[in-house]
C-alpha cells in the first residue's frame, strides 16, 4: 500500500484512525526555511473536527509534535517527521460494524484486497489519515511563499445552495468557509437540517493559487492538471475534479473559449481565465483554479441494506461521531493539495533550463 | 520533462508533431502474452485523423512499427517499442507562427519554461504524442483480457447536444462515436456547422472498464480514482473527469447517495453504482465509469488577439488541418487511458498481499 | 533529501543522531503477516551500542514502538511506522564542532549543500539513522520466510585479520560476529589495541541470502546485484561492495569463472557459486553473496588537521563515545539491506509473468 | 522488465541483441543545449566492437540517428529519442542454444522468470544494450560540460596485468584503453594469447570525475556513493565496485584513511583522496574516483557442461563473436553510467536549498 505523494517534495502519510497515533514524513522539502510547530498547527487546527455545530464533536487535539528535520527553528534539508498521538478514541462503537461493509465506505474492497483489516473509525481509509496532508501541506506553503505563491479555498456549494457573491475576507469568518455570507447562513441551515433528520450534504469545494510562478507542470502525463487531478481526487469523498470553467467549457465554441494574451507590465496576460491557469500543463501565471466535487458522508444514522463478510445480508445502523457535511472541513485538505503539487512542481521546475539561474 | 505514466506496467513516449518520428517505450508489460502488431494498429486506426468529414483531413498513415519484446508472436517481459515514422508533415504553415503564442495552446507556457522550443504543429505539445498512449492502450488491453476486464468509451456531449439512449452495439457506426444514433445525427450536423463558422465545439467523453476485478488502487494517494484523475487530465484538451455520479452528487444525500450491498451468485455486488466502481480508491467489481470534459479546439480560423515573443502584440488566424471537434478521436485516448491504470494496478495488486496466489 | 529506498515494498527513515525522535515507515508490506513488535527488537538488539567491548558506551535503549499498519498482530497492508525517542542524548560534546568540518565525516559536505546543519552527533548523516533499516529489515525478513528465505551475515576479516574457518553456529557466540572463533579472538585483541592508541580499524562483512528464489531482478539497471549495490553503498562506512568471487575474478579466466549447471532432484543447479548467486542481474537459486568493505571509524580521538566554516586552519580532537570498529554493528544492518532487497524484488517478481501463479 | 535509470535525467533502454532496432529515450535533459548527434557518435563509436584484434569483429554499424527532443540543434528538454537498427546480424548461430543455458549468462534464470525468451545473442541480456547508456551518457556529459565537470576512464588491469604509470593521454592511444603504454602491450598480447586458448580475460576498469561540484548525492539511500554502486553493478559482466581506496581501506586505521581539510585559493580541499570524492554520500569536490571488476568473457569456445529446458544435461560450445576481453569496452559503458549518475544528481541538487541560486 503505497501512501507517498510528490517528486521532490514528497509526503508519506501513516496511521489509523483508531491506532495509537498518525504522522506524515516530508521528503525533498529545502534547506534554509524558517519553520515553527504553530506553523503546521495553524492550518491542523483548520482541519479539526470539533469545531463546530455542523462538525463532528470529536475532540481529536490533533496536535502535531515535530521530530526531525529542523535545527534552531531553520528546515536542514532532512526528512520532516510530524506526529500526533491519537486521543479521545472509542472504538466501541464500531464493534458490530468488524465483520460487516458500510455502504459507501471502504470496508468491502479493503477486505477483498488485504483480507485482513483494522475496522475501528475505518482504519486506514479514515479521512483522519488527511491530518499528515494538512501537517505536509503548511510546509509547501512556506516553499511557496518563498517566491510568493499562496494557496486558499472556500466551499462554493452545498446541499444545492451555491455562493452568490465572493468576499474572501468572509470565508473564514463563517462555519462552512463560504465568501457569500448570505449563502453561508442558508448552508448551516441546511446541514442543520440534514442531520436532523438523520442524513448528509455533499458539495463543491474550490482552491486557487495566487502568484504561481509561469511554468509549473511537467509537459506530458505530470501535467500541472494532470497532478492536480490526482491530487484532488486522492481525497477520501472527492468523485470529480476540473480546472478553470472545468465542464461548463464543453458547451462554448473555441473562439469563446481561448483566453485571448495582452502584455501588462511587461507581463504576458491573459484577459480571460477560463483554463484556469494552466496551457499545455503547464502554469500560465494566471491563477490557478480548481474545483471538486464532495459527495455527501457516507455515514448516515439510517438502515442501510447490506452485507457481512460470510456473504450474509444484514441491516445496519451506522453510529458514531460523523459530519453532517465534511465540505468545510475538506476546504483545507483540498488547499494543502494544491500546495503540495506546486511546491513539487516548483522545485521540479529548477531542473528544466540549462543556465535558467541566470 | 518527464514523459512516463505508470508504476509497474509504464510507458515513456517521445516525438514531436513534425519531427521524423514518435514512440512509445513499453516497461513492465508480463511475459507470456500473445501480441501481434495488428493489435496495436487497430486500436491506432480508431484514433487516426483522416477518418472522416468531423476530424481533420491529415493522412498520418500513424503505422506502427514494433521493434524489442516479442518474439516469436510473445511478449518476453523485455521493454515494447512503438515507433511511427511521420509522413504528409507540412511545416510551413506554422513559419509564422514561430514567434507568436496561440491563445489557448502550450506556445506561451513552453516558451516560458524551456526558453526553445520547437513551433511547428505545437511540437511537443501537439495531440498527436497521443498515439503512443493508445499504442500503450492497445497492449494494456491485453493484459487486462487476461482477467476478463475490458476498456469501451463513447461521446456522451458534444456542442451542448446530449446522448438520450444507449446502445453500446451503435457507438462505432457513426462518425462522433456516440451510442445513440439520433443524438449522432445532430452531433455531426452540429460539428459542420461550427467548422463552416471557422468555429469548434468541445464535449464529454464517457470510458467504462468491465469485468474489473475486486481490489485495484492502492488506498491513499494511488487510488483508481486518483490515478484515473492524473491519467484523464493528462489528454490535451481535458478540463475535468469524474467518477460515478460525479459532480452530481454533490446534490444528492448520503442516504440516496450509498450504493447497498447485496450478493448475486456468491459474489458481492451493488444494486446501484454511484461510486462508479470504486470504493476507498479500490475497484468494488462494478463497472469503472468515467467522464472527461473535452475543450473545443483551441486552433480555430478566425482572427485572435494574442502577443510575441517580443511581448508585442499580434492579431493571428491559425490555419493548418484541425479538427473542429476532437471529441470523437478522444474516445479511444481516454479508452487507452483507463486501460493505462487498469493495467498497472492489476499488475501492482499481486503483492498485496501474502498468500493471496492460493 | 531522499530518504527512502524501494520500489514495492519500501522504506522511509526519518530523524537525527540527538534529535528527539528516529523512525521509519514500510510502506507496501503485504497484508497477511503475522508481526509483533518483538520480531523487531530481536534485530534492533543486535544493531545495539553499548553490547561490549569492542563498541560504543552509548546506551541507546532503542526500543522500538509500533504505531500503525498491524492489527491484532497481523499486517494489514498499511504503512508501518515505528518509531524510538532518543535517551541518553548528551550533546554539549559536539557544541566545540558546531563550525569545524571532521575529517571522513559528512560535515563539510552537508554544510556546503545545505548552508544549514544540525552537527549535533552528526545530525541526519549519523550512523543511527540505520535504527530504521535494521527494523525495516526485520519485516522484510518475515515477507522472506513466507518462501524459505533467509538472510545472515558475519564479519569475514577486521584490521587485517581474516577468517579461516566458517562455522555459522559461531558467529553470534563472540563480539566481533566472525565464524572462526579463533580469528575473533584476534579480531577483539586488535580491537582493544587500537582503542587503546585512539585509532579505529575496519574490515570486510560478508551477508548472505539462502532459500532465494530463482528470478528476483530485473534484468537492465535493477539488477539484483544492482540493486544490492545501491543498498549496500548507501550504509555509512561502506567504501566497495562486490557478488560472489567479485574482485577476485578478474584474475581467472572465462573457462574457470563460469558456473557449470547440473540437475539435482529436478532443480538446476551450479556446481561452484562464483558468480554469487546471479545470472544476468536475476537471482539463479544459488546463495547470493555479497561482501562490503567498511572503512575503519573517521571519528579518532587523535589531533587532526581541518578547517571550519570561515575557511580558517583548525586542529580538532574528536571526543565522544565512537565504536573503534563498526565492523560488528555493521553486520546486522548489511543483513537488513540485502533482506530489504530481496522482499522488494520478491514481490515486484510477482508482476513477471501472466499465469505465473498457475 | 524496468529498464530505466535516474530520478530527473532519467534514461530508459529498449531492444534485443538480434532485433531489428536498439534504441534509448532520454527524459529530463534540459532545455537550451545544443547538441548534435555527432556529439553523440563519438562516444558510440569508442564502444563499438570491430575497433581492433582484441575486440569482436562483428561490425555493427551502431550509426544512432536522433529522433525528437532537439530543435535547430538546441535541445527543447523534450524526451530525446536514439535509435539504431541491427544490420550484419546472423542468428543462426544461436539456433542450437535456443533451449540450452550457457554457463555464466541469463539464459537459465531469463526463462526461469519470464518462461519465455529471445535466444539470439544472449536477446535482451546481451551486452549489446549498453549502446543506449553510451547514447545517452553522450548527453549526460554535455550536462556536465555546462559546470566544467568531465568524466573519463581506463583500464587498470587485465588478466592480472596491472598499469604500473598514469599518463592520461596514452589512454586512447592503444588498444586496451591502459595510461601506461608498457603495461598496455602486455595486456594486448594476454588476449591474444587467450583468445588462442579458447579463453577469455577480465580486468579493472577506473572511471573518474573532475571538476564535480560539491553537494552531488542525497545523503541516505541515494548517496552518489549508491546510485554509483547500482549504475556500475548494472553493467553486463561487473561483479564488483569500490570508490577511492575501496577494499584496501579496510587494512588502513582511521587516523590513516580520514582525508584532511584544508583551504586552497578560498575553496576546501583534502590532502588525500582516500574517500574517492565523496563524504556522507555527497561529492566533496575532490575528483570522484570509482573501480568497477570485469568479469572474464563468459562465452568461451570450449565445451561447457550444462543443462537444456527439459532439465537433461548438455555439452556445449559457444560459438559466435566474442570479445576475448570486454575491459576496453567497458570503460565508455562505465564513463556514461558515471555521467549519468552525476548530470542526475547535478539536476536533482538545484532543488536541495532555498535561495541557494542567489
Amino acid at each position: 500500500m503505497a501512501s507517498s505523494f510528490g517528486r521532490i517534495f514528497k509526503l508519506t502519510t501513516w496511521g489509523e484512525s483508531h491506532g495509537p497515533a498518525l504522522g506524515v514524513v516530508i521528503e525533498g522539502c529545502p534547506a534554509g526555511i524558517r519553520l515553527d510547530v504553530s506553523d503546521i498547527q495553524r492550518e491542523l487546527d483548520r482541519r479539526r473536527v470539533g469545531q463546530s455545530a455542523v462538525t463532528s464533536p470529536r475532540n481529536e487535539g490533533d496536535r502535531a509534535e515535530m521530530l526531525s528535520g529542523v535545527f534552531e527553528g531553520v528546515t536542514t534539508g532532512a526528512p520532516i517527521s510530524l506526529i500526533t498521538y491519537n486521543r479521545d478514541v472509542d472504538s466501541s462503537k464500531y464493534e458490530p460494524l468488524r465483520d460487516v461493509f458500510r455502504p459507501g465506505h471502504a470496508d468491502y474492497t479493503y477486505w477483498a484486497k488485504y483480507g485482513h483489516r483494522d475496522h475501528r473509525g475505518g482504519g486506514r481509509s479514515s479521512a483522519r489519515e488527511t491530518w499528515g496532508r494538512v501537517a505536509a501541506g503548511a510546509i509547501a506553503r512556506k516553499v511557496l511563499a518563498s517566491v510568493g505563491c499562496e494557496v486558499y479555498g472556500f466551499a462554493r456549494e452545498i446541499g444545492g445552495i451555491a455562493m452568490e457573491t465572493f468576499d474572501r475576507g468572509e470565508i473564514e469568518r463563517n462555519l462552512v468557509r463560504c465568501p457569500d455570507p448570505v449563502a453561508a447562513e442558508r448552508m448551516v441551515a441546511a446541514i442543520g437540517e440534514a442531520k436532523a433528520g438523520n442524513d448528509s450534504l455533499g458539495g463543491i469545494v474550490e482552491v486557487r493559487g495566487t502568484g504561481v510562478p509561469v511554468g509549473l507542470g511537467e509537459p506530458t502525463f505530470d501535467k500541472l492538471d494532470a497532478l492536480i487531478g490526482q491530487a484532488m481526487l486522492s481525497i477520501p469523498a472527492v468523485k470529480g475534479v476540473e480546472l478553470g470553467e472545468g465542464f461548463a467549457v464543453v458547451r462554448s465554441r473555441g473562439s469563446e473559449a481561448n483566453d485571448s494574451f495582452y502584455v501588462d507590465g511587461g507581463r504576458v496576460r491573459t484577459r480571460t481565465n477560463n483554463a484556469g491557469g494552466t496551457l499545455g500543463g503547464i502554469s500560465s501565471g494566471e491563477d490557478v483554479v480548481v474545483r471538486v466535487a464532495v459527495k455527501p458522508t457516507s455515514s448516515v444514522a439510517q438502515d442501510q441494506q447490506t452485507v457481512d463478510t460470510r456473504l450474509e445480508p444484514r441491516t445496519i445502523l451506522v453510529e458514531g461521531r460523523h459530519d453532517p457535511s465534511v465540505v468545510p472541513r475538506a476546504v483545507p485538505v483540498a488547499e494543502a493539495m494544491l500546495a503540495l503539487v506546486l511546491a513539487d512542481l516548483l522545485l521540479l521546475n529548477r531542473a528544466a533550463r540549462i543556465g535558467w539561474e541566470g
